[in-house]
């Protein structure tokens, strides 16, 4: 029997509670088909932080590199640990190391869920670059603390880096309903955004059957609310596909509901599976946390694994529950509730 | 009698129609008050970049210099002229060269308009700084055309200019409803937005009677359509405001309803107003363009200007005309129906 051999890492707050929701189902589906799911928990987190000054050991990198996948709740506790040292300790180095370059985010109305806008007609896939750009973490600051202080952030785009999201997004495109929209602010940025529309124009030339434009991040972000139709695969930068993909997780009623993936395409490395929320420290004791993220993000785990079948049972269960009303209204049911309801609709 | 002089920029497109109206409801207003308006039309746009080589004449910011305020409608024609031109030509360099800092766009739902959200609990002042940040123009491109190419683009912030825009913000909140949101994206973008953050802790401190929150970009565009209630000033970077106000104007119904001054409150300098829509080539010849942002955008110039009754009753007659349900859905009513509306409820 095929063996996936997968590294948990449940974080910090409601990341915990929703990883072994996550879990649970993800077992249960791999018990109804022919291949095995072995975990390995590690307990990297604030809390890990506190304990040995670090997010993770040394050599983290290097032993998480030996699995198949990674499944990740949500990190950070902000009031005791700054995000410099949460997020840049062990989220953002586990994306760049195992150049998990594609951040992919579906956002789309289950069946049950009532999202912020009237419109309901919503299916969009965000494919965020995941590596590189405005997050590059290049800049600095001088004359620190007085009257002259100037801080400076540098933005790095390279065109492997660009070319490579784009072709991902591309074939996105190609196996949905064929339209490509590329998210840029090149009538600002006259640097990284105009280099991003060439490639993307260069590209374009390659994949005659995508239909493809080009967007301004601020007329894309209205049109989300507008006009979100009209959009199919829409590919952004690092900071522009965060925005979208969090505005994105509103539309479709809340973070609950927001599962991505961080994947490495060309499997030289573990890809990563997470919910988009965070940790919600505010929320974390009340066991009201939406497992579903969670649960849709170990599907997209599953169909990376190649086990599409199980991936596919994973989301009509999930649509089931929230069809049934359970863990379709943010804050009402218990984690546990809605964890066991999916997994009694898992056929 | 007070005369102020105005300089008129029409722009392209649809800016020309919409300033045309706006001008019309300016000089009605003013006759029926104890003020007069000068205005001095100047022709600067894509044609007279194709005519000239420039879209302003070299002197054209000291012309603009000795004038009491500016009406813009809009600039561009991107099929014929490149955003470099002129964007880079005319609006970006006016706002820079006369220290407009402070570009505050209103988002509120006026009477009778239908927004995109279920909501209509929509009532946010946006402040977006207007002169540094993501905008500096720094950066550059190495390797151009090979494979090895890269780009970067440097955001420069001052703690003059983050600390200036943080301050106009919480004045802005004091004279609301009381409560500034703060927006960064200071997980990850760490020398910039930390900084920002900074200087926003400081401030607060002086500011004790106002209430003050920090939010990322992303948490925050979520907001914008979950909880837009919860939010009274909102002040942001370039960048994050520019998104920010886009969003913020199709909450509201659309571009058609979206005003903005960009002011200088040292009042060393004209400030500048103009509707946040662009200048709309694909629809320029329909005679459709909707003036009620154009006409909220001169109301703001005679606040600006010390004619607060005057501006007070142009807003009530843009209430009327949307509440009787013209210019309230996007594209139906001609321009000049919805400005003729807007003259006649003119008290
Ligand atoms: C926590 C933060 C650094 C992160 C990001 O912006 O990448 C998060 O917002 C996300 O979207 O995964
Ligand atoms: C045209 C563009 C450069 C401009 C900006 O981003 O400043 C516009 O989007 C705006 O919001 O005024």
């Amino acid at each position: 029997m095929k063996t996936y051999s997968i590294a948990l890492l449940p974080g910090d707050g409601v990341g915990k509670p929703v990883t072994e929701a996550a879990w649970d189902v993800l077992q249960a589906v791999a018990k109804a088909s022919d291949f095995a799911l072995e975990g390995t928990t590690f307990p990297w987190s604030c809390e890990f932080y506190k304990q040995t000054g670090a997010m993770m050991p040394a050599d983290g990198i290097e032993t998480l590199r030996r699995f198949d996948a990674i499944l990740l709740g949500a990190v950070g506790w902000p009031a005791e640990v700054p995000d410099s040292v949460s997020l840049h300790g062990l989220l953002l180095p586990i994306r760049k190391a195992f150049a998990q370059y594609a951040n992919i985010r579906p956002h789309r109305l289950l069946t049950g869920v009532s999202g912020p806008l009237k419109s309901d007609d919503f299916d969009v896939l965000c494919i965020r670059e995941n590596t590189e750009g405005e997050y590059s973490g290049a800049g600095g600051r001088v004359h620190q603390g007085t009257a002259d202080e100037v801080a400076i952030e540098t933005s790095i785009f390279t065109r492997k880096g660009v070319e490579r999201i784009l072709r991902f997004g591309f074939e996105q495109a190609r196996v949905r309903r064929g339209k490509l929209a590329s998210v840029t602010k090149s009538n600002a940025q006259k640097h990284t955004m105009v280099f991003w529309d060439e490639i993307t124009r260069e590209l374009a030339a390659e994949y005659p059957d995508v239909e493809v434009a080009s967007y301004h991040i601020d007329a894309m972000a209205a049109r989300m609310v507008m006009a979100p139709e009209t959009l199919d695969v829409v590919v952004a930068s690092n900071l522009f596909g965060d925005i979208l993909t969090d505005l994105g997780a509103a539309i479709q009623g809340g973070l609950g509901f927001a599962a991505s993936a961080n994947i490495n395409p060309d499997r030289s490395a573990p890809s990563m599976f997470e919910p988009v929320h965070g940790s919600a420290p505010d929320i974390a004791h009340l066991g009201i946390a939406n497992p579903i993220a969670a649960i849709w993000s170990g599907a997209m785990m599953l169909a990376h694994l190649g086990e599409s079948d199980a991936a596919a049972r994973i989301m009509v269960a999930i649509e089931a529950t929230t069809k049934a009303g359970i863990g379709a209204i943010p804050g009402r049911d218990k984690t546990e509730t809605i964890a066991k309801a999916v997994l009694e609709r898992l056929l």
